[in-house]
């Protein structure tokens, strides 16, 4: 009998369809919205977030959760729903409606701070309110390490990386953060050896930019009856699978960087299109966690489009878009160009073997302010210490230094691990990929995505919730995580015999 | 003591959210939404509809209601606001939830077959569907006429034109009826005896006719910080109060037409925009219905729009924008084209003095219809009749016959009628707003609407639901809806001195 399973299945339908209609007018909000529609919008998105938590905790939920774990007689997949909505059920009873409307306030006023803040390089300005929300977060961390059996931080992180092990990612960044800052004084000496690259020169009129990051998304297997590219301040990917909406923005004088993040959110956008259509808007149809959709989005920009096979491809097919040629339109100079490795103060301007020393320095300092081992108040001085130790920089004020990212000023604590994890695991995904498919770089260099988007459809997009990212990528790559793959990885691109 | 009436516009707030998310989320459909997106979309919207008819259902509410019009000490918006709850509550409940999904799925049937029946001018095809149609509409308005205590067809018209009486109707249309062959007739021999108008000769490339669009919107008060102009297939405005969408469609040869449709739809925006804010999301900060929401648009297109003086000031406005000069765009040539009367087959395309023939003529058959005096086979051959009686014409097949309109094929039965009553409400508002401002004129001879806007936000829009049509047409015109204020434009525009 699966009376109460059904039930359940009745019920997180119908919270899934209002899911996505919030994903949809985010969508709307970031994209299409005039200013003025800002206040009527918050309403629309309050009201659906209270319904669904009502929709979710009421008794009914918890009597029927109870009695279908005790039923049991389900399918694998069925089952691995039963767990992800218990999960979903934890975190949404976990605080009580008073803590998450503080909460919700608190993160919109030090948001708003913060915006103002930033510009003036002024953290002592927004310092209050970024107390305000630690003071909650911590409170948040402990009540949901109480209800899940965790640490804290775990609790934390399990929204973003379900399941997720405090201990494995201090491991694994440890030794990322003892190995990178070599590598990466390594590879700027051999850098230094070779030519300069030539960024080609613009303008590149906005349409045609547009048009071959079209071109390019249907190569990698993006199908426009089920999804948009437009434009927005920030780039991401939103809508629902079957309605999946990539966003860029343009710089007439260089298509270059632009390009690279249309991949990019083309890899997020192809996983929500690849999930299961069988279990739609069901818990255990949904993406995995951070980890695994960045993962998606850098095996895309990193591993596929930065291969030296599809720069080749993509020098020859960019000239030809624009009508140019001459020594900046040559493969080798797009190697080097979209290989080049220059620390910078800024996390999202990073090269790929930075931006894991900014993501390891983030994560410490998130986990000492939140065990009390570290007092806001000096956040700037030990974010300035690291960012020495790590890439040899100082940033020159706090806007470039620890006002430069909303998560922690937004109440995302926990989050920031998951982009580093993305590239490991993106680099071990590829590297089966390419076992498994010996022809992908041969493809690849044609501007052929099928083999690497076959194989990841079934290894991953296919599997959405059903099993955690540990058991995923271990079943996908033969084994657990290893950040020797993605060192190797780094190595052999930026030091190695295929960067020649 | 007011608990219940409070504890109501808590409930009708979260509803009115509901009601702005589901709008946006239609507006995104027409608008932006990619052809795969359509199944999602249904279940969204659908969870929306089921979520807001059990909030609106629950027992609660009930009791609200029944205690709050018990307790009274409501002031006259409140107490208007509870008379919309009911009205709304009274809707929602008429109906069992398995009455209305069976509604639901036939017209979604019915609609379905229509458009494969109508390119085949094929009615027999679809006339099994629009009998299971007709029988649940005439369910519905034997059970809510029961409820709401009028005749059936008033039942299905409170929909649209709440408080609207069936038997005013028949009495305006029997007059306009009577009157308008003759009307048509002697303005087609007046016109014979004129020039025919030049139509400009295109292209004109749709980002300048947008441009042109989007200036004239502006003058006419619009506010782009609030709302949007966009492409659909069907030109609507959609979205909300605070963020008004309006959409158009572009023909390269000829922008006259669509830019009159901008203006059309302009009004109906700038009714939703001037509803008064601090009822946003209540019953009674919504728009009073579907003939005031036309009068809106038919005010701002036939009567402002189309006047002599702005029509000056359009044939200048247009040759500038596209740099263009000569006979065609003359303000007589101008005022000539766009006075032109052609009866046709297709309401939609008709022009100002034939549109009400085609409403009266729906009007009258879906009333026979409802009542069986009419069987549906019998249909096409009693349009026919009436095209011939009303408009001397007889449509050579039923897609330019009793197949054009959607309405009755999806369910709209007793919406009709509020396109011509929208029409006479406008030549008697703009009457009325000449009257209290004589500078109108004047004014949009220099595409200048601020008086009028002005008169009408005061007047009409602020008002919002607290009041029925026919009060809030006494209230600003000083009279009760008479047809001769119409019959008096329509001479003065096609017989009369002004059109000479």
């Amino acid at each position: 009998m699966t009376v109460s399973y059904d039930w359940l299945e009745a019920r997180f339908a119908r919270l899934g369809a209002l899911s996505e209609a919030s994903g949809m007018l985010h969508w709307d909000l970031s994209v299409m919205m005039p200013s003025g529609g800002g206040e009527a919008r918050a309403e629309q998105l309050a009201s659906l977030s209270v319904l669904c938590h009502e929709l979710l905790s009421e008794r009914a939920v918890a009597e029927q959760l109870d009695a279908a774990e005790a039923a049991g007689g389900l399918d694998t997949w069925q089952a691995a729903n039963l767990v992800e909505m218990r999960r979903s059920w934890r975190h949404e009873t976990a605080l009580d409606a008073r803590f998450v409307e503080a909460y919700s306030k608190a993160c919109h006023a030090c948001e708003a701070v913060w915006r103002e803040a930033r510009p003036k390089a002024d953290f002592g300005l927004v310092l209050p309110h970024l107390e305000e929300v630690v003071r909650l977060v911590r409170e948040e961390a402990a009540r949901k390490a109480e209800a899940f059996g965790c640490t804290p931080y775990e609790a934390l992180l399990d929204s973003y990386e379900p399941g997720g092990s405090e201990a494995e990612i201090d491991s694994l960044f440890d030794r990322l953060a003892k190995e990178l800052p070599g590598l990466l004084r390594d590879a700027r000496e051999r850098q230094a050896r070779q030519a300069v690259p030539l960024v080609p020169e613009g303008p590149f009129p906005i349409a045609a930019q547009e048009q071959l990051g079209r071109r390019l998304m249907v190569l990698a297997g993006f199908d426009f009856a089920h999804g948009r590219l437009d434009v927005s301040l920030h780039p991401f990917s939103g809508g629902t699978p079957d309605d999946v909406r990539v966003t860029t923005r343009y710089e007439e004088n260089d298509f270059t960087s632009s390009l690279m993040g249309v991949m990019h959110e083309t890899g997020h956008a192809l996983y929500e299109r690849g999930l299961p259509a069988r279990w739609r808007r069901q818990p255990v149809g949904e993406s995995r966690g951070m980890g695994i959709h960045e993962s998606q989005s850098l095996l895309m920009e990193m591993q596929a489009c930065r291969s030296p096979e599809f720069l080749a491809f993509l020098s020859r097919f960019s000239a030809a878009a624009f009508g140019r040629s001459g020594p900046a339109w040559t493969a080798d100079n797009f190697r080097r160009l979209y290989h080049w490795v220059q620390p910078g103060c800024i996390r999202v301007e990073a090269d790929e073997v930075s931006y894991p020393l900014h993501v390891i320095l983030r994560t410490r300092l998130e986990k000492a302010i939140l065990t009390d081992d570290l007092q806001l108040r000096d956040l700037p001085g030990a974010w300035n210490d690291g960012m020495q130790a790590f890439l040899g920089l100082t940033p020159p004020d706090d806007r470039l230094g620890c006002l430069q990212d909303i998560h922690w000023y937004d109440g995302a604590w926990g989050y920031f691990p998951t982009y580093t994890l993305g590239a490991m695991i993106a680099a071990q995904l590829f590297q089966a990929a390419l076992s498994a498919a010996p022809e992908i770089p041969g493809q690849l260099a044609r501007g052929d995505f099928s083999s690497l988007q076959a194989w990841l459809r079934r290894t991953v997009h296919e599997k959405a919730s059903s099993r955690f990212s540990h058991v995923l990528i271990e079943e996908a790559s033969g084994k657990p995580l290893d950040p020797a793959v993605f060192m190797t990885h780094l190595r052999r691109r930026y030091l190695g015999a295929d960067a020649a």
